[in-house]
């Protein structure tokens, strides 16, 4: 288990966040130049296992907010999420103990290592999701009644912040949250979903960041030893390789603060061999020659062909060889009442979760 | 001058308030009966006249935001404005010692009366408009730099409040507060532009409370005595009446939390004599056979043609008979720095401001 996270982590840790983003996630690269820069000079960051946070510690999840086709164009401040924190902190009058990282999916990864540092508080080793989602509802952090989205705050890389003390629910504090990262510009930082160290602990995703550094760290030996990256991600996720084959179409609008879409990939045999993606921000649904293959919540991630190299869904070209991996989700989101909140259906798909064998994500491994 | 509002000013404030709204600011029928319910149970609502703040007062001031025609569809659950202030006074550590009014035009002048009698604290007989403006920036109080509208208060009638302690400047205040309301379901309650009572004196536009009850009482009068309605209250604001006719047309769109459109009158002599009036929620602009005639600040109102009842853009219906008046803005608003902010160009028009002669809204008459 990772216990701090030095500049020689942080390329594993991008590149299995960027696997586990499943194309969304927001792209790690700003962060890690970010995190660089902070551990240059502030030192590692030092990660908490989740079962060693004391049970009346205060954990303030992290992550920035927004569609991931803005985040590389709107480049970030800084310190979006520490304004965040300090203006929650603020509103609470208590300060926070420990960050917790709302989706280890993307660069979302990486924020919370660097909001961290700056206040001078450990990251929990654990997240809310195992993967990245585009809806902040989309929580396992949520489903259980007792934590709340809001009071949240909200700042963004011009001198805007925003407190929402409370919501009639996590639908309205998404569609609040949503909407404000689109009139600040499409991407914000936001700090919410305050709860206890007991809280955090029952509720969270454990180890997910020790998973994405084991994951990268899979991924750049298998290249250096000439392996097929791809098989090695999956055997890492207990996945399996769904598709081998290229991007021939890609249909994408950004919308709502979303990047939604369509992707068709065919494979080396021609095209009789198909395989359509829906996203939404995230990749949703695989579908070969229409049949459905895997759906949200278990992860879809695409890789370059030979690299091994994450492609999220704002970066997806035409021509672009790829295989595209299916993990089993953490099993905490495939509980009934998990489902309804991030299952085919919640994303208005009229199609059953028929889930991957085998888990990886989020068994405790201690 | 008004020194306190008893059941019995309800009706002539509601009159005066629909003139100078100017075609927006809320209908003021819900308002009505809410106050009216509201100084049954708890007594006539004080009035503060501005000069009588105490310099070290704190003044917040209060108002709904978003598109009328939504107002009166999604009826408010009436503690709106009340909830904004109890954040923004937690956010603020301190309790608010009188409220001020937004905009006098409309339903935002009668929400004012009813916050303060459920707060226990006077009203104050100023507004920051003199009239209605459909954007948050567009207020006297903001002119001089020292007073921002951040931060600032908003709730709504579910279970969702926002507080935005910063913003970049009034333009980003508007974007955030106005995408709340459009999130929050298209009307929210404002509490911000929190100022002393020394700021208040220098900034408010003086005894437009007063004026909105004066010209309703006339209203009602010239209607008891067979008088000529519209013609009354031109002269009451130091106005004339631009045109005698009928409606002939309406092109409407609500959008991003606007009522936006053009409306077309004809005169009683026919197709010969047309007025076309540009709205954004206010009657904006008005062109007699395509010569411009009036521009906002000036207030451009429409009443019918016999009773002088006041008509809302979200009321405009095709053949109602009406009178157009114009009548002069309140100096604060004309000058050259307030022109930027209120001015047709801050419109979007390429017209230049023609001022009308003479002058009774705003000016001082103790």
């Amino acid at each position: 288990m990772l216990e701090q996270v030095t500049e020689q982590d942080i390329e594993a840790i991008a590149i299995g966040a960027g696997i586990l983003g499943t194309g969304g996630g927001g792209d790690p690269y700003l962060e890690s130049l970010h995190l660089r820069h902070t551990i240059r000079e502030r030192g590692p960051q030092q990660v908490l296992a989740p079962q060693a946070l004391d049970n009346d510690a205060r954990v303030v999840v992290v992550g920035y907010i927004g569609a991931p086709t803005v985040s590389i164009e709107k480049l970030p401040r800084g310190d979006e999420l520490l304004r965040a924190i300090r203006l929650l902190e603020r509103h609470l009058g208590r300060r926070m103990d420990a960050i917790g990282i709302a989706e280890i999916g993307g660069g979302n990864s990486l924020g919370p290592l660097v909001v961290g540092l700056q206040a001078g508080i450990p990251t929990v080793d654990a997240d809310g999701m195992g993967r990245a989602f585009p809806e902040v509802q989309m929580s396992s952090y949520l489903l259980h009644n007792d934590v709340l989205v809001a009071p949240f705050a909200m700042a963004e890389a011009r001198a805007n912040g925003v407190v929402v003390p409370y919501t009639v629910n996590a639908l309205w504090a998404e569609r609040i949250a949503r909407n404000l990262a689109v009139s600040m510009g499409a991407t914000a930082g936001l700090a919410g979903f305050v709860m206890t160290g007991a809280q955090f602990k029952a509720y969270c995703i454990p180890h997910t960041l020790s998973l994405a550094h084991e994951l990268g760290q899979r991924v750049l030996q298998a290249r250096a030893n000439d392996e097929d990256a791809p098989q090695a991600i999956a055997a890492t996720l207990a996945g399996r390789i769904l598709f081998r084959g290229k991007i021939t179409d890609v249909y994408r609008r950004t919308t709502k603060g979303f990047a939604r879409g369509t992707l068709m990939l065919q494979g080396y045999q021609g095209e009789a061999e198909t395989l359509d993606i829906e996203f939404q921000n995230e990749f949703l649904i695989a579908r070969l020659n229409g049949q459905v293959l895997a759906t949200v919540p278990d992860l879809i991630c695409i890789v370059t062909a030979e690299e091994g190299q994450p492609v999220a869904t704002e970066r997806l070209r035409y021509g672009t060889r790829v295989a595209v991996l299916g993990a089993p989700a953490a099993p905490q989101l495939k509980t009934p009442v998990a489902l309804q909140v991030v299952g085919p259906q919640a994303f208005g798909y009229g199609v059953d979760f028929a889930p991957l064998p085998g888990q990886r994500i989020g068994v405790d491994i201690t």
